[in-house]
């Protein structure tokens, strides 16, 4: 595999099909990374995102602080790893990242960490909006990066059909409950 | 099959798997219903939606003007009004409706209709916020009231992996694609 960028424009196709996201975020010498289903294309071009950050969760203070966060996308054979980033918060758990094995990396010199083994990446730029972050817990990005793993997703198009499950998208309900990203089906425009 | 009612508090469950929603709206007599992907769950109690409704959709104006809409989760069956209700404005096709061959109800004396055939619905009251709706086109509600298909939820949990393929929900891309919900993963968490 290799990461590949993927442009601006195409970036919100990373999010369309309403993946669950891991949610990464830096201040200081601080990294966290946290589980969210409720994060979503909001503009194509600027393209910008929304995400729900709950005020019990570390991540969001890192986000506040360092106004960057990322956005990726995990894969099925990730799925505990999703599950306990989701719940343990590093409020109780300041080792959390390491017991549940997340690796991180960086990509040109952005400064948001990045979780190994996703099938997409956007680096986004916090779009201060205290109503939405007060009152609805609802943060806003610009996207100023995107990267895909291109056996996944490559010129812009998702290519589930030819991966196996292990490399499936998932979505979370509750309790654990996931379901995978399933087969394809295109439709073109009735007359 | 039968619509039986879903507790607002599990009523984001209809939304958290990331499935493409259609938006109904009504003002005076006049019904409309379009296609959405950026629908997100935004408070679990009291339950609040988010959905991103373009300035040239006509159904944005309904919704802004009765404070009324209702997002319901289509199945794959109905994939092809998804992508026509979607394509074509009632700006300028006013017979969309019929043209697509699309049914709509009304429960409980709500003032929305909605879209017959879905797996799940769910009535909101706008919670008006102009800098949100006006710079964002991001209108929020609360959901009011919620019901599912019980073949396919039931009980407070989808049932995905006991109906055939037409009863999966869609995951909308982009020029057409969708790839329906696919195999249930459930995930305790580690310790």
């Amino acid at each position: 595999m290799a990461i590949q960028a993927v442009s601006l424009e195409k970036s919100y196709r990373l999010l369309n099909h309403g993946a669950t996201v891991l949610v990464s975020a830096k201040h200081g010498e601080i990294e966290n990374v946290m589980a969210a289903s409720w994060a979503c294309a909001l503009e194509f071009s600027p393209a910008k995102v929304t995400v729900v950050l709950d005020k019990s969760t570390f991540t969001r203070a890192l986000v506040e602080q360092s106004e960057w966060f990322a956005l990726q996308v995990p894969v099925a054979h990730q799925a505990q790893m999703v599950v306990d980033v989701g719940t343990d918060s590093m409020h109780d758990f300041p080792d959390k990242l390491q017991k549940y094995g997340v690796k991180l990396f960086y990509q040109n010199d952005y400064p948001t960490p990045l979780v190994e083994g996703c099938a997409g990446w956007l680096v986004c730029k916090l779009i201060s909006e205290p109503h939405n972050q007060q009152v609805h817990d609802l943060f806003i990005g610009e996207v100023v990066a995107a990267w895909a793993d291109d056996r996944i997703f490559k010129d812009g198009h998702w290519h589930f059909d030819e991966v196996p499950n292990e490399l499936k998208t998932l979505h979370y309900v509750a309790g654990g409950q996931f379901y995978l990203t399933g087969a394809g089906l295109k439709v073109n425009k009735g007359t």
